[in-house]
């Protein structure tokens, strides 16, 4: 049995390589959330328009992870090209909750919820998200409208 | 705040070093992930008495992770000593599901419950979990008694 | 000083990611490792036409590195697009010399000579470089004419 | 033919993990650069006497690689416990010259030749090598005195 795959507001393609595969001859399944996170780079570049290098360097302001939940349904193997993807499912004070997920063609693999908390590099503690990524996170929302409560 | 770490019944005390960490200064979360793989590979060796490498290679049995919970309440740096650990919270007919931590002193940095589904790496399907593996686990279950449902 | 970089037969650009940069916020360097593997894999695929990983999975042909030596010019951060490149040097009887360089703009950032041997996946040991292969790297070599002598 | 190690002055037992193995079953080579980047680690705090967690941090001092050269004769495999070793060839102005090995008994698996800049963190330019670096590595040298030149 497969899990059909959900299609997802920002998504990219990625081809599924001999540095991300372990001697079973699939993913090792860490390099799935090394694959999301470049994910979530070219999210914020290329979907929101804000630089990620921009935001750790510069601003000085970074996105930790501080839950994550995954589904691995099928693997992955060398050569083959899947589609990750990412929307957007809640928007917390400090904190944004993302479902990824990575496909290939209409066959799920990985399904994620991921929470990261927006904080200052200096101090690791979480401060509110910055204004230009909320107003930017709009259109990539799954359904529900942006909760403006706690975290 | 912080979390007070729970005790594992395997623990290992393990070095958070440069090439765990990011541009941040903290571990990248995938590599606690992978620590932890590390650490189940520890538990198969010294604390079952099965050696792992044995497992996946002449026994041809995997250990593909099927899902993942995890929660980062505090970063880790370079340089500290962090500890490992595990204990077995289900045992189901083809999985074993593990709750792991991973604590500097008595405050907890991750907790993470894990599902391990045994494979065959010719199908890649699920099979029974090994007898041996099974009459060895019995004590690292945390609290309640092994389940012999589905899965 | 910078050194100015060498442009190659074959070329891909590459962003410079979070995961792929350290505590002092330039790569680490085993990465630009794994992304000369990636180039290689890119090479064989859109470069000579063979795709990569048929070679290691049906046809259970191996190319491990026997040799490698780098040097590491300059470093090279998050967010920035770098220019991989890579040239044959040599062709011998099993094995390949290339000659790789990772370059940003015209600055130098490494410039690598790595050799792969052509090996059975079942043996680990070297076998002749297979026909389509070597028929195909033709117009990769640099400038020297392909030697036709040992290893 | 396999080629008969080296002994260094420096060395440690290490694991060869799931994790470090590729899908030909052996240690994907950026690994080995990664274990022996661990191994200058523990040669800075525990042959050294010097933490290296707090000449990169507190102290603001760099030690990115410059020049590698290895050799990979023969591969390693998952469950295998290697001996990865260390010895200074050249003390420099501001570069350090290592000899790096992993051997399997007294069989020979990579040989490397390292060589590591001081830098400051802050500019990513070449610094003298620390006075309690220079001071403690005598004992490390292989076998010529130790030079007093450039770089």
């Amino acid at each position: 049995m497969t899990h059909t795959a959900i299609r997802h507001a920002f998504e990219r393609e990625r081809l599924i390589r001999f540095a991300h595969c372990d001697p079973a001859g699939i993913v090792f399944f860490p390099q799935y959330l090394v694959m999301f996170n470049d994910l979530v780079e070219d999210w914020f570049t290329e979907g929101l328009g804000i630089e990620y290098a921009s935001l750790l360097g510069p601003r000085r302001t970074g996105l930790p992870t501080v839950s994550l939940n995954c589904e691995f349904s099928a693997p992955s193997r060398m050569g083959e090209t899947v589609t990750l993807g990412l929307s957007v499912e809640r928007i917390g004070g400090a904190s944004l909750t993302l479902q990824l997920g990575c496909r290939h063609g209409d066959e799920a693999r990985v399904r994620a919820r991921q929470v990261l908390v927006s904080t200052s590099l200096e101090t690791h503690r979480a401060i509110p998200l910055p204004d230009d990524v909320r107003a930017a996170l709009g259109r990539f929302v799954r359904d529900a409208p942006s909760s403006t409560g706690d975290t």
